[in-house]
C-alpha cells in the first residue's frame, strides 16, 4: 500500500447562477443549493456561491472575481436560444476565443427536432456554438448541451443550462466525474452518520451535544425539516484512526429517545409506513383539530392501502357524537379538547372501522380559542388497538400551521413507539373509560 | 409640480449571506431570495447575490468585490455570539475601524436577559460592540443588533444578523426606510397587477400571454406554486402613461377562465374558505386518493369551524359501502375511481353529515394501479348540494404527491365555481343516479 505522504485537500468549486429571475428573487435558488450538496458528498468544499443578471460585464467581472479563489467553477443558466441567453458568449470573450458551431452537435439538435415533429428554427443553432477548445458536456434531456472551458490560468469551467432537471442529470453524468478525475490523488471524501430526530428542539439538541465534547476532527450539521431534526456528523480523518463509531455511541447514548431512525433519508410517516407493513397491522384515524392531515400523511406512499382504511373528520361536536360514538356527557363534562374525548374518538374510529389501531388527535390549533387551562398548543392522541387505550398529552405552543403539524407527527410517531414497544414522548393522560 | 429632469434610477443592492451552513448547502438561502423580492417591491435593484463561508479572508474578498459593484451591501449572519460568528470582526477590519462596545445596547441586552430570568453571560457582550461611527440597527426579536456601515467610497453596508424571523423584522423597520431616504429622488418604485391561476401549465399560460403582444414597458413574471400559477405584469412608466390597465384587460380576455385571483396574496383554499364564510354554506368531504389533504386545505384558516364541519376518510371499498352507503353494485359496475362513485360518495357524505355542500374525490394517484382506460392520474370529482349534483373528470399525469395535490386543488375550485356560479374547469362527467 503506497504511503500517503500528504493530507488530501477538499478542492473548492466556486457556483455562478446566471440570471436575472435568480437575482430578482422570482425564484429561489434551488439549483445551488444542490450542487453544494453533491460537492460535498463529493469531496470538494463549494467556496463560493453568487449570482448575477444576465449581463455580460456582470458575468465578466463574477467570473474573474471568482478564477482568484476557486480551481474549479460551475455556471448554471443563460444556455438557451433566446436574446437574453448571453453565459456562451460571455465566457467566450472571457476567455477570448471564437464561439465556434459544432457540426456533431447541431446533427443530434436537428434530429431532436425531427423525432418530435418540430420544425427547426435556425435561432436554435446558437445552441450548439461552442467557446473554441471547449469540451462539450451532453444534455440528455434538452436542446443545449454544456461544455467545459480551461481558462489560462488553469481554472476549469463548467457551463450547465438553468433548467435543474437537465442540470442535476448533466452533473451526476459528466460533471461530478470530471471533476473527480481532475482532482484525483488529492480528495478526501468525508464520511457521515446522519440521526434523524423528533421531540426536542434544535437548541436543546445542540446543547445536549456541545456537552458531548466530540473531537474537533467532527463537525455537527442540523438540518431541521420541522417537526423533525436532521443531525449529522461528519468527518475527513481516515478510516483507520475513525472518530466516528465513538461520536455515534455517545450521540445514542444523549438522545436516543429521540431518535426515529439512522438512514440517510428518512421521515416518521414513512417509518410508520414501513412498520405498519412489516408487522401487518391495519389502521384507521379520527381526526378534529388536523382536519385530515393525519390520514394525508398514512397514504403519502404508494401501497398505503395496505394499511390504511380510512378514517373520519369530526371537526364538530355534533359529529364527533354521531360518527364517532362520543358521549355528550363526556363532552359537556371535560370538552372536545380533552383525554377522554381523544379516547372515546379512537375507540369509536375502532368501533366503526375494523382496524388493528385506531388513532385520534384532538387539540386547539390556534390562533384562538385557547384558554389559561387549555391553552393554544396543547393536544391530546388517542391510540386504540385490541384490549389496549391509552392517550398522550402534548403541548406545543406555536402557529397554527406548525401546531397541526406537530399534532400529526406526534401522533403517528405514538403509534411508532406503540409498535416498537419504545415508551411514548407525550405525557400519558389515560383517563379511566367510563363504561 | 416639479418638472422631472432626469429618469430615475433603480439603485443597485448587492446581498452577502455569510455562513458556511449557507455555502455547503445544509439550507436553501430563503433570506436571499426574501431580500431581493423586498428590495425589487421598495424600487431597488437587487444585483450580485452572494454567499461566503464564515472566514475572515473570504468575507473581506467578498466584499472587496461587491462594493467595486454596488453603492449599497446588505449582509446577514455571523453576528451571533459563538467563535463561528466572524462578520463584525470581519467589517471592523475591512473598513480599518475599532470594534467600540455600546454601553446602551448592552443595558438592553442585560435587561432582555433579565426579563427571561436567563443569566447574562459575557460571552454575549460581544453581540453589543460595532465598527467605530456605525449606526446601530434595532433588533426587538433577537439578541444581534445589526449595524449601519459606510465604507470610505461612500458604499453604504447594512448587517443583519442570519434568523429570518429577526433579518424580516428589522429590513421591513429600519433597512428599507434607511436605504429609502437615502436614494430620495432617484428611486422609480415599479408598479405592478398579480393575477393568480389555476387550470394551465405556465408553459402554455406563457404562451398566450406572448400572443399579447403586451407593450416593453412591461416585465411579465412567472411564479409557480404548484398547483397554483402566479403571474405578475410590472412597469416602471409613470403614471401618467401607464400600461398597465391595457395589459390586464388583454390578459383577462385571454386568461380569465383561469383566474382566481387578483389580490397580491392569495391561493384557492385562503378564497374558498372566504367564499364558504360569505355566503354562510357548510361543507363536508368524502375522500379516497387524497387521504385527508382535501379536509385539511379547508381547515387552514382559523374560524374554519364555522362552515367544516368534518368527513370520511374511505381509502377501501368497504368503507366506501360501510360509511359512504356506496352501492355494492356501482363499485361492480363502474369501479372505485368513476363518475359514478364518485357521485354517490357526495350524496352518502351528505345524508350522514348535515352540510350544504358535500365534495368528493376518488382517483388514481399512483405510480401503481393505472390502466389503458384508467391511467395513473385520473380522477373524479364529485359535488353535491340542496337539488343538485355535478361530477367532474380530470387527468393529470404527474407524480403521486402532485397529482394529490393537484386532485384536492382542483375539487376546492369547483366549489369555488359552484358558488359563484361559474363554468366547471373539469369534463362534465355527471352519470344519472342509478336510484
Amino acid at each position: 500500500m503506497p504511503e500517503q505522504s500528504h493530507t488530501p485537500l477538499r478542492p473548492p468549486v466556486a457556483i455562478l447562477s446566471i440570471g436575472s429571475e435568480v437575482v430578482d428573487g422570482r425564484i429561489v435558488n434551488t439549483n445551488a443549493a444542490w450542487l453544494a450538496q453533491q460537492l460535498l458528498s463529493a469531496g470538494f468544499l463549494p467556496s463560493l456561491i453568487t449570482s448575477c443578471r444576465d449581463i455580460p460585464e456582470e458575468i465578466l467581472d463574477t467570473l474573474t472575481f471568482l478564477s482568484q479563489h476557486a480551481p474549479f467553477i460551475i455556471t448554471s443558466g443563460g444556455l438557451g436560444p433566446t436574446t437574453d441567453d448571453l453565459t456562451r458568449q460571455s465566457i467566450a470573450s472571457f476567455v477570448g476565443r471564437e464561439l465556434i458551431l459544432s457540426e456533431e452537435e447541431l446533427g443530434r439538435l436537428k434530429s431532436r427536432f425531427r423525432k418530435r415533429g418540430r420544425k427547426f428554427d435556425h435561432a436554435n443553432s446558437i445552441q450548439v456554438h461552442f467557446p473554441e477548445g471547449s469540451t462539450v458536456i451532453p444534455n440528455p434531456s434538452g436542446t443545449a448541451p454544456g461544455f467545459i472551458t480551461e481558462l489560462k490560468d488553469g481554472t476549469l469551467l463548467y457551463s450547465l443550462p438553468g433548467v435543474p432537471r437537465e442540470l442535476r442529470e448533466m452533473t451526476t453524468a459528466t460533471v461530478l466525474p470530471h471533476l473527480l478525475h481532475q482532482s484525483l490523488g488529492q480528495l478526501l471524501v468525508p464520511r457521515s452518520k446522519v440521526f434523524h430526530l423528533f421531540g426536542i428542539p434544535e437548541s436543546e439538541a445542540g446543547k445536549k451535544i456541545s456537552h458531548l465534547e466530540l473531537p474537533q476532527t467532527i463537525t455537527v450539521g442540523y438540518r431541521p425539516h420541522f417537526p423533525e431534526l436532521e443531525v449529522r456528523l461528519e468527518t475527513t480523518e481516515s478510516i483507520d484512526s475513525d472518530p466516528l463509531p465513538d461520536a455515534r455511541t455517545k450521540l445514542r447514548s444523549q438522545l436516543q429517545q429521540f431518535i426515529f431512525s439512522e438512514n440517510r433519508e428518512s421521515s416518521i410517516p414513512l417509518v410508520v409506513h414501513h412498520l405498519l407493513l412489516d408487522q401487518e397491522k391495519t389502521i384507521a384515524v379520527a381526526e378534529s383539530c388536523t382536519g385530515g392531515l393525519l390520514g394525508k400523511l398514512l397514504t403519502n406512499e404508494p401501497g398505503s392501502s395496505k394499511h390504511f382504511q380510512g378514517g373520519f373528520l369530526t371537526y364538530t361536536n355534533a359529529l364527533k357524537r354521531s360518527l364517532l360514538g362520543v358521549r355528550e356527557e363526556t363532552l359537556a363534562q371535560y370538552g372536545a379538547v380533552s383525554p377522554q374525548t381523544a379516547q372515546e374518538m379512537a375507540v369509536g374510529a375502532r368501533n366503526k372501522i375494523s382496524c388493528d389501531i385506531a388513532l385520534s388527535i384532538t387539540g386547539i390549533a390556534g390562533p384562538d380559542g385557547g384558554t389559561e387551562e387549555k391553552p393554544v398548543g396543547l393536544f391530546y392522541v388517542g391510540l386504540a388497538s385490541e384490549g389496549y387505550t391509552t392517550t398522550l398529552k402534548f403541548i406545543i405552543p406555536s402557529t397554527r400551521e406548525y401546531i397541526r403539524r406537530y399534532a400529526a407527527y406526534a401522533a403517528l410517531d405514538s403509534v411508532r413507539r406503540f409498535l416498537l414497544g419504545l415508551p411514548y414522548l407525550g405525557k400519558a393522560a389515560s383517563p379511566k373509560l367510563p363504561f
